[in-house]
């Protein structure tokens, strides 16, 4: 919306709200640190969904965690009080990375994968063979061992998302089968850096995860998840989204708030999870281009500061 | 040698080897790809560093690999044949590791390790308290577990080398010991992406796990191993180098060379091990400085084609 002038990261006040929402058909919502933090839905949000949805608002959920599928989040929502959504409405980057996999492979071809149980999920129902999920052990003593353990002749990309069982050894087949060359794709789900807890506490991300296999591998990984526009483009193929018509609502600046940017949408940051409004002023003031993609077009401490905008 | 001047990768041919020879005291051998590739000594390198300690120079030996001890190191150059040397000739990145943490750390404190049993061996004869070598599980099914696993109070650095047994678990407590913020060291061996082996296979190197912490930390690791100068800071401050009268005997660029080039020796490039001069053309051929530092003063295709310059 405020493509072409720089953005201001304005305070989302009750009147602006109701001109900027009267604006759009479409808002995407990151999750984690937006609608909930852990298992706690954020105060208000719930509510101010509802009311977008009964304005006829189409909602959708766009996130980078691997770690659940389309219809573990639909499960979620509903659980957390959050208006009913169907698996359709939900772009984890699980799904896209199967989607994207289901698009670029060739018939046939599989897929060796770093990560858990809702990758496995979301590619068996893209119809993508795959092998990877769970624990592994080193194949042997030493590195010749480790360089000889079978291989699948049919694995054509190499797949990275989150992956509790990260190791030395998937690290060793992973880079095996990139040695393959260009015919094996590296494909990652996310760049985040760390995971935050409830408590505080953070723990590795995926981030951690996939450069460790472009170091090994020396090539850069195709990333699905924000701030890559495949995941924007995954939502626009499947819904008739107009990119200015359309709101993106986050709480991480180099993710949520740089896709909208770079995609023409709307941005609107969140301050219930990551982000701190001194972090964007730091930003805002900055004279390099690439910071300045950082900066939102207007803010909300939190969702729930869009009810009064919503009310009859 | 060639400092201020480009260097020029010239064949060091016998006269010019006599002539380069004679004005060295000290030579420095990185090991693999040079001296040996696995458990083969290289044709004819035996005989050459006889003929050098027969000559009264200085021989050491300055390796990245971090799964060997000192000791370790002089008794397999004694098993493939190579004139006797005493540990202490040998800066292998582990002894280096040890050497740099006793003098960095306070009294009593302890390094969290991801590396193997030589690191522990070389973090123990330095009197290190340590922890972390060998198999790690996760602390618990989710997140919060892996999170509130134990810490240990002393620990004031994190200490990444080669980790077979490198997983998620262990990421997690290296980014829990480094958010203790900049009291707790974060320290690398090396960052070579990948180990070749014989068979022309390779295995993935320390710098993806280096990488991995240094992403999870947000932080930058210092590294002891080569290009670091330190390495080379180790061997000056245990023997008295004249870095115009040094030379170093390497097969990588971006590791032997880089360092020589950066410390004032003069370099010598082996074609042994993993780089071709096609590589050192492009580099020789750029206009960026970077590249140009990769450049050797002088090339061998192996260091037995310094035995004639060496007859009586």
């Amino acid at each position: 919306m405020a493509q072409g002038s720089a953005r201001r990261c304005l305070r989302l006040e009750p009147a602006a709200a109701r001109e900027v929402l009267g604006a759009a058909d479409t808002l995407l919502f990151d999750c984690d640190g937006v609608l909930w933090r852990g298992e706690a839905a954020v105060a208000g949000a719930a509510a101010a969904l509802s009311r977008l949805q009964a304005r006829a608002k189409r909602l959708c959920y766009v996130t980078n965690n691997s770690s659940r599928t389309r219809a573990a989040y639909a499960e979620k929502l509903q659980r957390l009080g959050f208006p009913p959504a169907e698996p359709r409405q939900v772009f984890g980057s699980a799904y896209c990375a199967a989607r994207y996999l289901r698009q670029a492979l060739p018939p046939g071809a599989a897929a060796y994968v770093l990560g858990g149980a809702a990758l496995s999920d979301e590619l068996g129902a893209a119809g993508i063979p795959h092998l990877g999920p769970g624990p592994a052990d080193l194949p042997g003593p030493g590195p010749a061992d480790w360089s000889r353990a079978p291989l699948q002749p049919n694995v054509r990309a190499v797949l990275v998302g989150f992956d509790p069982h990260f190791c030395y050894a998937k690290l060793c087949q992973a880079l095996r089968y990139l040695q393959r060359g260009p015919d094996c794709l590296l494909v990652g789900t996310n760049r985040d850096h760390r995971l935050p807890l409830e408590n505080g506490a953070a723990i590795p991300g995926t981030g951690c995860l996939v450069k460790a296999v472009e170091v090994a591998a020396e090539r850069e990984a195709f990333i699905i998840g924000k701030p890559s526009r495949y995941i924007f483009d995954c939502v626009a193929s499947e819904f008739e989204i107009d990119p200015a018509r359309t709101i993106m609502v986050g709480d991480r600046l180099d993710t949520d708030i740089l896709m909208g940017n770079n995609c023409g949408l709307t941005t609107l940051l969140t301050l219930t999870g990551v982000t701190t409004l001194e972090e964007v002023k730091g930003h805002q003031e900055s004279d390099c281009p690439s910071r300045k993609s950082l900066v939102p077009d207007y803010y909300v401490d939190s969702i729930a500061d869009l009810l009064p905008a919503l009310e009859d």
